[in-house]
């Protein structure tokens, strides 16, 4: 690898510098991504493995980054298991018009071969990896089983997810059953993508925000628990990022992984002094801070840098995916102020 | 007043049982409240004195919480500031036709005199004030002065809040001068309805938690101190309520309000350890289990007694506000368990 910051970095080996990458990197506010999302939907660029490569490694070349991320959506583990989805970017999201609503409808859900149901995944991986040429490491990547149980449930985006809260109230063996399942799916399609090329795994957990301390750990975090401990298997970094969860930080890194992702309403600072013993942290400007101007993203980062300070574990990332009208010049800027500003907090030589 | 305990747990004062009420309790899942509501607009409603007053005591009466809180929606004071307001209850919440862009937008709000142009809510508070016949306390409110700029930049409801976000970070001066006037009317605004009645104040921080935490307290709270400090005057507890500021409870605490909200996210036993030496807690279930079962609601009121623990300084309430689709069965189920197993908390007789 001729770039291996990320994962030095995941396991807190001396770097350089700060490696940066961000989450949705392949996306709408690249214009060379536009030019090809125009030619096919969004489902069909997932499941054509030429083009999805293609995108996957877009960022690498245009804006740099020290990472590629492969390109697909969390929602190809529940069409695989039979739910119909519905992806019309740009028009409120994805949606599954029959949302789960019954213990039938979770029985119904299928046992995927994540090499059969998802084999256009693992497809993408080994042409983006022959591409990446070993510049840089290439990230898997799946949903939580909590976010999973909560777009299948809810059917598309909610306010309220009462839904979803209403199951795990008044039937909560009928959520485990749910979650069962997807872990089950979610730790094999994760086996699968390292099999397929995979360096390294990201779990996203973007709805674990919406419950309450108890209910995470019930419901989302022993299930990132138990899908980690079969990745590690496969001697990989893995990355879990819950969203909207600094208050279980300490219970997170005691997950597991190697590296714990943050939005940007967690302090970087602190969270390295709770818990940064244990794991290397991820993140986390604001994604909204890329409207701004480059001095003021240069401020930011050099903020972040800053209450992170010296040594590795810090891999350098926004604190949620990157917003589709972000102005590209920005996003430049943002690497660039982390590849500059960073280097003073490593002192290790270039190996 | 017969029923104080509001107040008294608010200051930390001995109690027989734990108070209750609820954000959002004057609402829609209220047979009584939508056929008052279907006579009239929201705006309306919220206009006329005796309608407001109605809605305002329905559930003292009819599902026994220990205070009314005045019906209106912290949206007024824009308007009053000069801003078209349209409110279409049910159909994608309230919105600003032309939201604030720009410095001459800014400097375009008028200052307000709340006994002039919301003088409805004033006489709507002395007629609820007057029907309430001291039952219990009568609650006044406004939201923060960043809750109400983050609605007049974006105009509507939003998903990443880039508005009022680029606002802040590009032009920070003009962020600071809207937010000053804002403070302003809100502080002249809650102070008019202490004087029109209300025994104690809420200030509604619905958007603090969109913010990072130095971003918080630049934009956010250091307003909110301000008011506080107007309000104090006149001798009445304020409550605040930050929605997902957990990340700062130690400095919401210390900003002079008497009581602190929680919401669900937030441990009530860790937050009772963390600052319940210097404030009183509200809170915090969450506002979806009331979908669920009476007895689920009991376990979960149970819990969250349990862990408050002896002694005063508790108000019991949901984490959010109430939803419109919750079934009112359940909403006294939630207030009977308060009421029935909060007693051996506390030690007080009847005064």
């Amino acid at each position: 690898m001729n770039n291996d910051l990320l994962l030095r970095a995941a396991r807190r080996q001396p770097i350089e510098r700060t490696p940066v990458w961000f989450m949705r990197q392949a996306g709408r506010y690249l214009p060379e991504y536009r030019a090809v999302r125009n030619t096919v939907d969004f489902l069909t660029l997932c499941k054509t493995p030429d083009l999805a490569a293609e995108v996957t490694v877009q960022p690498v070349e245009i804006v740099g980054v020290d990472a590629a991320i492969i390109f697909s959506d969390i929602l190809v583990i529940p069409e695989a298991m039979g739910m119909e989805l519905i992806v019309e970017e740009g028009k409120g999201g994805p949606r599954f018009p029959s949302p789960i609503r019954s213990v039938d409808a979770i029985n119904a859900l299928k046992a995927i071969d994540p090499n059969k149901e998802l084999r256009y995944v693992m497809d993408a991986l080994r042409v983006a990896k022959e591409r990446l040429q070993n510049r840089v490491p290439l990230i898997g990547f799946s949903g939580s089983p909590w976010t999973l149980a909560t777009y299948m449930v809810e059917g598309k985006g909610s306010k309220n997810y009462r839904h979803i809260k209403e199951l795990i109230f008044s039937r909560p063996q009928e959520a485990h059953s749910l979650l069962k399942k997807l872990s089950q799916s979610v730790a094999d399609y994760l086996c699968a993508q390292v099999d397929a090329g995979a360096n390294i795994i990201q779990i996203f957990d973007t709805w674990g925000g919406i419950l309450a301390q108890e209910e995470f750990e019930e419901f989302s975090l022993q299930y990132i628990r138990q899908i980690v401990e079969q990745v590690k298997k496969k001697n990989v970094p893995v990355i879990v990022f819950c969203k909207d969860c600094g208050h279980s930080l300490k219970r997170i890194a005691a997950a597991g992984a190697d590296v714990v992702g943050l939005d940007w309403t967690t302090d970087i600072g602190k969270a390295r002094n709770a818990v940064g013993n244990m794991v290397a942290l991820q993140g986390n400007l604001d994604p909204t801070m890329l409207f701004s101007t480059p001095e003021r993203i240069e401020q930011g980062v050099k903020s972040i840098l800053q209450k992170y300070g010296n040594g590795s574990g810090h891999i350098f990332n926004l604190g949620h995916g990157i917003l589709p009208e972000t102005p590209v010049e920005n996003v430049k800027a943002f690497i660039a102020a982390v590849k500059t500003h960073s280097v003073q907090y490593h002192t290790k030589a270039k190996k």
